[in-house]
């Protein structure tokens, strides 16, 4: 061993003491005759005292910053203790010194502030992650999946590996394809999830399956995704949705606490697929704060509940409002006294192409109790009373109100609550709230292809009260016009999401497990026989053996450590991301591949 | 939840109580108007008892093997205790029964002795991994792992995960490589190990990380090997070997603690990689037993330290040992009364073209102290006295002698041994000796080339001793005839392997940490400067900017699953095993892909 303790480890109790240290040069500084010396290691930081005799060898060998030094001394106390570091007591006073490696000087500065721009960090991830601020992150990430690990081996799951080169079926996401040289002209498929094979292992009677798993999915990236991406993948046998709800509600409280010990008592909050998007706007509401929305006009939408929504803006004569499919309005606390300009700008943010609002009606409640609105020609005071009414709105509030085609319009409304949270504080990085999202449709309408695609994947069960719905119609739509009428428009689906401050964290479903059920799932996606037998066949053959019912879900381990972590961006808290080009910059990977490779595969480039 | 109680779970003081259980039937036993069902699930198997008035119910609707079912009933004392299951003092006296999935006729029996082979099993594996001799082993294969997670986590270790798609580098090894849609013409490989990126880590000062993880070669396919298999992988800086190794047989120990409650207190052997193939023919001796390999003739070999070995058979005019290059014999305790069948058979099984030997000469050490050979008109009484003194063999032994190619006949003289320790029963499935191999040599030749390939990996950091050696010598081989007198043949490696019962379960070595030495090594492997920026530049940039010293190893868990579980195949321990020519007969992959895939991949078959 070329050390006796860690850099993070002395204290005073260990004064006089011989030690051995290595690690990295941090900081030099040079006073005179004497030199310090704070060396880092993944520990922490311990401060190195040269004297003069070892200065003049310092002098004539200089060390630079990173540089690898192993060092003998004695741990002396500091006359100039520092607080902000536990080894700041103690100091080493070093009189054996040896280079076990030197370094060139760094791209950028290797500390919690740095100088680097993202894509030199990248190509030199390797130095990206000796920062403190990367380390963290790690750390948490490990802490996250031994609390994980702990959680569910006390809860009798067992972690069972799922094989990584299995068949294409692609449904939805692209497949990552492998070449087999063994078989020519056939190609193995990296698992989007383990999907298939979890619900296997419950036809094998493993009734608690777990594991933390790489999947992979060819999408175009956007900023927060990554290509492979990790998963904490959970299936349980003979269970019904409050089991699971329950179960895994129980794991995030339990990483809470061993993570960041918070003791997170209350009840998890519950809220159905239509009342998130009636009153939030999207299916992960972000419920660290109110401001929710308030739909002044009743939409022709599928949010079957919704229908004696009361009515309150048509008939003015503001065409904005009487032509708009939705209009919604949002109460934002204590800002009746915006100015134009700040009122401007809003309006700006909702014009952006991002959010393709034409524009925003805004009512200002005053503190006298008058109201005062961009539309006043159009409405009565009363009229304005009566939405600031409905819209929860109290005095010094400013209403903001949407109007336009529904989808877009609902997805506008969100995005300005979100935005007017955080403007105003109401989104804090170290409060957390989590939330589960239930009773999801359980299709979705294709319209290019006229026909239904699974909202969540077709293994997926409608709610039981839904079963013979499905069993007895046709998923055939025969108007396309008229698809929100089709009996299959309305099943719900046996699912929840987990959402954490506004965030998807988790989802899974309560699964189909019988072969009839199964099958008219696959014919209402549009498959015939011959297809399912091709893609599903090992699946549908094992629910003839004696599936029991079962369900599971799946977290996204790494935005689950970002968001854990206070962070945005799950690239932070994986040790080697790739780009959004799916290229990771330091190997310079993808690559060529040899002409031996090809001729071995079997295969050649089609470049167009 | 479908049930209060697992199928493992009641016992005699839970009589009386009211219980729900759920799973699958396992037997069905009637007996007049009653009929006694075990119920199965993963934690047991428990009596059922069904009175007359369910009974009914039963002959309306048949249940079969393999139902799923679910049970409501009173826990009862049974008058006929089973004693071989943990439920066997109680019953269930069922009130009410539900069926919660029906049954085909499995293709073959679900219970320890099957009467499956091997590729209806492989194919119906979900079927065969309801079988409790397969699932013990998943159980096994967890409980290794979960020990191995908290040893290394008690030891500061941190589980990192390193990514999947890389960058294709072959050496050795075939890559599985992944076409990029979105870099066309490029590929991702998947990772043979994560070596490199564990090197990085260390440089990044995670001093002690490790992973279990998913690795890929694409090899053709021997009986115990998978195109995908799983890795125990760790790396430590600041580390010698000495400090490896205690670290690592430690975990072993753990492992056979946490998992077979065995204390195994012996020192672990050690044994340099010279006196391995000396005394027992390989590089992995099974040490459970002795039977070492007497070299009565001094071959012309890479033993460098093995070169005053006596000469015991040379010049008496048997040709065949006269023009051997190599003689071994192996004393077999007790077998000196073997009958001419027995040798003849023995003769036959050295004859086979896996072992390849032309003959076999025996000396028989009679119990009344005379010797008894194949070859006595060649040598004396006397003569075979000292060759069995030599050997070791005592009154009653048997020796049998290999002669011919060094190569050949010292891996045959290795398999006669661990041939000959199976039959005299020597070779126990519960019996564990573990085992270091030390100092192997850093290079072998490849003699098609006419260069040195890297023994390990290209990462392997010589003995400190033989640095010099490397540095200051070309590794250039002007004379093929005479590469064992270039300096590089006996350059050693800083590298061991540890041994589990005569089968390599891990190995690993002390990196190379300095940029100069990787890129000698480099330059030894054929690679010029172009080729190795191009496939290892960021490993030599890493390099440069402060590397600490480091090492490690990896361990192959399916292997060290298998032995543990005493089995010698992997398959085994794999929940979803790939057949030999790396298909998954289940999913029926690999498979083809659709043009759509082709175009998007923008790559086309090239079949010969």
């Amino acid at each position: 061993m070329y050390r006796s303790h860690t850099c993070g480890e002395l204290r005073i109790k260990n004064v006089q003491e011989t030690v051995i240290l290595a690690g990295w040069v941090q900081t030099i500084r040079k006073f005179g005759s004497i030199t310090f010396i704070d060396l880092r290691d993944r520990y922490g930081v311990t401060q190195l005292l040269f004297g003069e005799e070892l200065n003049k060898q310092l002098d004539e060998n200089p060390l630079g910053r990173e540089y690898v030094l192993q060092v003998k001394g004695i741990v002396t106390e500091r006359s100039n203790k520092n607080k902000n570091i536990a080894t700041g007591d103690i100091e080493i006073t070093v009189n054996e010194l040896s280079i076990l490696n030197k370094s060139a000087i760094p791209p950028f500065t290797i500390s919690d502030e740095t100088d680097g721009g993202d894509d030199v960090r990248m190509k030199y991830r390797y130095l990206d992650l000796r920062r403190n601020a990367v380390k963290k992150n790690l750390e948490l990430r490990y802490a996250v999946s031994r609390s994980t690990r702990n959680y569910l081996h006390e809860n009798n799951f067992m972690d069972i590996e799922t094989p990584f080169l299995i068949k294409s079926t692609p449904e939805g996401a692209r497949d990552f394809v492998v070449p087999s040289r063994m078989n020519p002209g056939q190609f193995y498929a990296l698992p989007q999830s383990p999907q298939t094979f979890k619900q296997l292992l419950m036809v094998s009677g493993y009734d608690r399956y777990y594991q933390i798993v790489k999947c992979f999915r060819d999408e175009d990236l956007r900023a927060d995704r990554q290509p492979e991406f990790t998963q904490i993948d959970c299936e349980m046998s003979f269970v019904e949705q409050e089991d699971i709800l329950n179960m895994f509600e129980g794991l995030v409280k339990r990483i809470f606490k061993d993570v960041k010990n918070i003791d997170y008592t209350d009840t998890v909050e519950r809220m159905t697929w239509e009342d998130a998007m009636w009153n939030f706007g999207n299916d992960k509401p972000d419920i660290r704060f109110g401001m929710q929305l308030l739909n002044i006009k009743k939409p022709a939408s599928v949010y079957i509940n919704k229908k004696d929504q009361p009515e309150l803006v048509s008939g003015a004569d503001f065409k904005v409002f009487d032509e708009a499919e939705t209009v919604i309005a949002i109460a934002v606390p204590g800002c009746s006294e915006y100015s134009r300009k700040q009122t401007d700008e809003i309006t700006e943010w909702v014009k952006r192409p991002q959010i393709g609002m034409k524009g925003l009606v805004f009512i200002k409640c005053n503190l006298d109790g008058t109201f005062k609105s961009s539309v006043d020609k159009f409405y009565s005071e009363e009229k304005l009373k009566a939405i600031a009414t409905a819209a929860n709105a109290k005095t010094g509030d400013l209403i903001l109100i949407l109007a336009g085609a529904e989808e877009r319009t609902r997805k506008a409304s969100s995005e300005l609550r979100l935005e007017m949270g955080k403007r105003l504080g109401y989104r804090k990085d170290d409060e957390f709230k989590l939330l589960w999202v239930l009773d999801f449709p359980l299709f979705e309408y294709a319209e290019e292809e006229n026909r239904w695609v699974a909202r969540h994947h077709p293994f997926t069960s409608p709610k039981p009260s839904d079963i013979d719905t499905m069993i007895n119609n046709s998923p055939v739509i025969t108007d396309a016009s008229k698809y929100l009428e089709h009996p299959y428009a309305n099943i719900k689906a046996n699912a929840y999401d987990m959402v954490l401050n506004g965030n998807e964290i988790g989802g899974g479903s309560i699964r189909i497990f019988q072969r009839p059920l199964q099958e008219k799932m696959f014919e209402a996606l549009g498959m015939d026989e011959a297809e399912q037998q091709h893609k599903f066949g090992f699946l549908l053959g094992a629910f003839e053996y004696g599936a029991p019912p079962h369900g599971g879900l799946a977290f996204g381990f790494d935005r689950l450590c970002a968001i854990i972590g206070g962070s945005e961006s799950i690239r932070d808290f994986i040790a080697f991301p790739k780009n959004n080009s799916g290229r990771d910059v330091m190997l310079d990977a993808p690559s060529t591949i040899d002409a031996k490779q090809f001729d071995e595969l079997q295969i050649k480039l089609d470049l167009k």
